[in-house]
């Protein structure tokens, strides 16, 4: 079954980013120490997730609970997982680099609205502001991945047209960030959407500077992981747990979960090189800092079930 | 944005046969009454679902839920959905037809093993009866859907090849069923597979004679639903509420929920003419019913947001 699968699809390795550490974390009420950002970091490694976003270089008065992000990234092992951190200017990126972090996050919103809410910033100063980070981080050897954030939807100014992600996509492609991750920052996407829009992309760039970051508020989370499969997409964001999503609003999940992603790469003949059982294991360290079950949408099954099916 | 997915579709109207009532209740412990029954129906119905499996006329000694069906099937309006009854064999046939039911279900297994435990039959002799129900089926005007069950795994026998799958589908199009419904009875495909059968399957008989029956035990319910429209299938099986599961193991969801179904098709665009804002009441009558919260994956969201998106 898994071969029949395989036709459609380009390569069979899937990359993923694992954010739990800091898209997941930074949407978090519960105060969370640096040993514990350190041990969440410590289980994702064991998980052997190939790449791991380990927090952010922003105010700590915005983002309390990236905080000490710097000291956080001293601590870090020289081998296992690519360390990435998303920056949000250049003072930001220099932060990193001081620290040794050479790939890292620069976000764009789709909407000018978004932006000015998200970074007190208009479009045109932050595509300006990408210019020169992109530029710099190319000199200096640094892999950038740039952010189209709320590229399907936003919360201020409602569904954005596939023409003005094609073109500001192809505005920030110029600049040749090691990969141009398309988010739907708000959880809105359809899979129909989704793979309009991959699949022009992946005509036009080819599909290995790529990515998808979906949320799962509406549990279309892995519809549309599968609609970018579908077209070619290869990279993807995902959480453990699907920590992100307000932990105010039951049944409202954040970020799709790294297990959910890996079932569904693994059952259709993709690679991950992801272990779940460790995975799972980093779901609980979450679990157990958060005070309440975290989880994916299959979280029952596969703590049940995984060990069987993949042997 | 639902412009540029519908390019993807052969046409944009996606019709849904609601199954609530009959895969759903049969799997629950807690006892029904005939008018409970039809109040479900009742609620189903204003939720303008298109087709309404009300039961099933097996024997009541294997299927204690479904005794009655006939009762139930004097009781149904002469207006609203089509509705629709399983039956397991030609006794069952006439059964149905006595009730005015001219719309049914048959199943068959792809496997050996999972047809002799599932009706106590070989899979030669369940074909032979298949043969003879279609045939007279035929001369008497009733629409028959020919279910391949357990067409991408078998509990019993594990994965089954999508050729098995391929040649059992042809031999039951020889005898012209109204519809072709691809069963993923334990749940456990993934859409790469289901993108791949359903593309052959439509390149071989086209869309209208073919439907989907998905089971969303691991969270790949509306991801398959997505693979499946992508091949260009417009016709599925979905229970209100996502009933179906085994009520004694949290998060192992049962059939795909219709609500979950619905939201997917309509934010891409395509045409179910259920209104959401019934069908969820619908839930609320299964929730009272079965003491205890029911609901598909994006139930939260959808009572919280449907009537803000939908306007």
């Amino acid at each position: 079954m898994s071969l029949a699968g395989k036709s459609f699809y380009m390569t069979d390795i899937v990359t993923i980013k694992e954010v739990a550490a800091r898209d997941g974390l930074q949407a978090q009420s519960v105060e969370i120490s640096l040993e514990q950002r350190q041990e969440l970091i410590e289980a994702l490694s064991k998980a052997k997730v190939p790449e791991l976003e380990i927090g952010s270089f922003v105010s700590s008065r915005a983002v309390p609970q990236m905080a000490g992000t710097d000291a956080l990234a001293r601590t870090l092992p020289r081998s296992g997982p690519k360390f990435s951190a998303l920056v949000p200017n250049m003072k930001g990126y220099e932060l990193a680099r001081r620290e040794g972090i050479d790939q890292m996050a620069i976000v764009i919103s789709a909407t000018e609205q978004m932006n000015q809410n998200n970074i007190r910033k208009s479009l045109v100063d932050t595509f300006a502001m990408a210019g020169e980070i992109l530029s710099r981080a190319r000199r200096e050897g640094v892999e950038i991945h740039a952010y189209l954030a709320v590229a399907f939807e936003c919360p201020y100014e409602g569904k954005v047209a596939q023409s003005v992600v094609l073109e500001q996509a192809s505005k920030l492609m110029r600049d040749e960030p090691s990969r141009l991750v398309i988010a739907d920052t708000i959880g809105a996407a359809n899979p129909s959407a989704v793979k309009s829009m991959m699949a022009e992309l992946v005509s036009q760039y080819g599909t290995h500077r790529l990515g998808c970051h979906f949320h799962d508020t509406r549990a279309m989370g892995l519809a549309n992981v599968f609609a970018a499969l579908d077209a070619g997409v290869r990279q993807f964001d995902s959480s453990a747990g699907g920590l992100g999503g307000c932990p105010f609003a039951p049944g409202a999940k954040g970020n799709v979960a790294t297990e959910d992603v890996v079932m569904l790469c693994e059952t259709a003949g993709l690679s991950t090189g992801i272990d779940m059982e460790a995975l799972l294991q980093s779901v609980a360290c979450l679990t157990q800092m958060m005070g309440a079950q975290q989880g994916g949408r299959a979280h029952y099954w596969l703590t049940n079930n995984w060990q069987k099916i993949s042997k």
